[in-house]
């Protein structure tokens, strides 16, 4: 039998080749303390008819949270002239949105450096009428940056635009060549980091916003944590350690989480590491994250919720599964524990919350809480709960 | 919210493209009856090393079946001047096996069609050495054939000189591009064809070997049979239907296996639907299994065991499951029952081999039989108890 098992490389592989996060305009190198600091680059997020909707999520997720780009505005013609924050969260922030290209555009003083296609439709497709606003960004000289499946560095059309105008496409679902992949060998057992996915019960649930809260709350009460992403949007919010898996061949799914796991353990030796779910266990169409908990060999898992949510979104024909059902398969499936669960508020009142938090909590014998309108010290509180070993310190910042 | 699934295309897309089955010399025209048969090509397989060996089942499968070629000799120097049935089954076949390609091809009058790289490392990664006898077989004029992760395609050395000979690579594994692969969409359910799996408690464990030997039982006893191939080796055999599911990015696992499984109840009608597993549930490494289950939404499972095997194939780290603890696993992710166990009597002896059938009945409560030392009759039995209503009727031929 031959066995060819690679050792793990200890440097920050996950996130090279198109998967890496865009380089900052000035060089290490430069970043003494007189010379003048490096600044992500500019970005419009382009997210038409889908602002604030589930396909609308790589958008949504930028204007939250973004530490690779410095998003400028979103365009979708259907809140052209709102803010962003007001029309995703009713908190009013810096990112205006614009009915379209042209009118963002001529916004600023500078071309953006990135046009950021911000939709993910589940066929994971640029529709013919995108297809011309992609042209039209690379015709202003923007660079591109897109998570669908088909790679706009690899349409002739936009290639060869690209390549006449000289901007870069950075596919981020593109994988690395498999010769550069890794199989899973289990070398993730000797991470010293405490490790919890942020499963959920469906796709676009709001596992990567809880995880990126969550992982911020660590982080400000000293317990160092790293949040590995595994899908696309995370990627592009500039995450250090991950993988888009949804991409990965299945035979190197395992192991390529596994080995961003590890290279985070070993550069940042953090308490604790965070990994962002993806589809449900339960989902007939997506269920990577069977790879997610076989990858990451969690200690614990928390589940993400959304108790409105009437079926699977994108399939009409597939009803939601309950909180107990996905909690019972997650826990058959692999040596770990649900501890708490979260819930995604779309479509209840405040009222409902309040009633669904209570309720949940009774009825699963677990703490419930809601990361974006429950206090942080609530989502903080179930982790501690279920490790109070957990030593607090000083504040450090989010990986 | 946008929806873009895509309908079922009734053609048979699944087996289009690079994973399509090689076209015979005869075109069909040609195939009336004063018309020379058409003959699938020639081949010779390479497994240097390998043979009768867990890392060479592509050869071992298509020693013991093959539809799409026409396998006339097997090359490893180990067993060079031996017969390839009698070392892998202890029965005589037709193939004999050389030490090198150069002395497998100087027994034939004419240059063999085919090299199939017959061997299917865990890294899925050509060898140096390996390199030179695939570039002197397109030196020969023989195309190539590889179920390698690394496509052998896009090896700008290997490409460059096929495409001076002009002979044709074959990458089974090469995915279509993302744009032609289909999502899920439940259309499975519609099905009338029972669907069974054959999942297995390892890699490379016997799960094609039963899953065709019950095939041509149950088209002999005129249960009109369809297999569906989901790996390399089955789609090398011929499989009419089937994805190489390893390939294939996880976003589209489920829909792909589900838009094979609809082509071939469609285009064949067939009353039984065999669908070959991958890897095991249990699987640290390989679980692509859980994509079979949520794909297939099989109405019942056969699972293939090994028991004398220590430990994962490739992996000494990782202890073999028990039958047991993989059907419970199987039991609660699916809405399925595993409904018998087959055996992979290696390292048995044949008292072993009785002794544990028996055993594992009685533990289990089901039937356990051994699909290549037992009789036919006990696998098809083990169908038939299970679904007592499937008509016997007039023997059909295997698809």
């Amino acid at each position: 039998m031959k066995t060819e098992l690679q050792t793990v490389d200890t440097s920050r592989r996950p996130v090279r080749g198109a998967q890496a996060p865009p380089l900052n305009r000035a060089t290490n190198s430069q970043l003494t303390s007189v010379a003048p600091i490096a600044l992500p680059p500019t970005a419009i997020v382009y997210c038409e008819g889908n602002f604030a909707k589930i396909d609308g999520k790589t958008a949504n997720g930028l204007v939250r949270h973004s530490q690779a780009y410095r998003v400028l505005s979103v365009i979708d013609s259907d809140h052209g002239g709102s803010n962003s924050g007001l029309v995703l969260d009713g908190v009013m922030n810096h990112i205006p949105i614009f009915e379209s290209l042209d009118a963002a555009a001529t916004q600023e003083t500078a071309t953006p450096d990135t046009f950021i296609y911000g939709m993910a439709p589940s066929t994971g497709r640029l529709s013919p009428a995108d297809r011309g606003v992609v042209l039209d960004a690379i015709a202003r000289g923007m660079n591109i940056v897109s998570g669908l499946h088909e790679y706009l560095s690899d349409d002739p059309e936009i290639a060869r635009a690209a390549s006449k105008r000289q901007v870069a496409i950075r596919d981020i679902r593109k994988p690395k060549p498999s010769k550069d992949m890794r199989l899973f060998d289990g070398s993730v057992a000797r991470v010293d980091a405490l490790r919890i996915a942020v499963l959920g019960t469906d796709c676009a649930i709001g596992k990567r916003t809880t995880a990126t809260v969550l992982a911020r709350a660590l982080n400000a009460k000293g317990i160092k944590t790293v949040l590995v992403g595994t899908g696309q949007t995370g990627l592009m919010q500039g995450a250090k350690y991950g993988v888009a898996m949804d991409a990965v061949p299945p035979q190197f799914c395992c192991g390529e989480l596994e080995g961003a796991i590890v290279a985070a353990s070993e550069a940042e030796h953090p308490d604790v590491i965070l990994i962002e779910g993806q589809g449900a266990l339960s989902h007939p169409a997506f269920c990577t994250s069977a790879f997610i908990l076989r990858g990451s060999q969690p200690d614990a898992v928390i589940l993400q919720h959304a108790p409105k949510r009437a079926h699977r979104c994108d399939f009409p024909n597939m009803p939601m599964p309950t909180p107990a059902s996905e909690i019972a398969l997650i826990e058959a499936f692999a040596d770990t524990k649900v501890i708490g669960v979260t819930l995604n508020h779309e479509g209840m009142s405040k009222a409902e919350i309040t009633d669904t938090v209570a309720g949940q909590a009774h009825e699963l014998g677990l703490p419930v809480t809601d990361a974006l309108s429950r206090p942080v010290a609530h989502l903080l509180a179930m982790v501690v709960a279920a490790y109070p070993g957990l030593q607090q310190g000083t504040p450090v910042a989010a990986i």
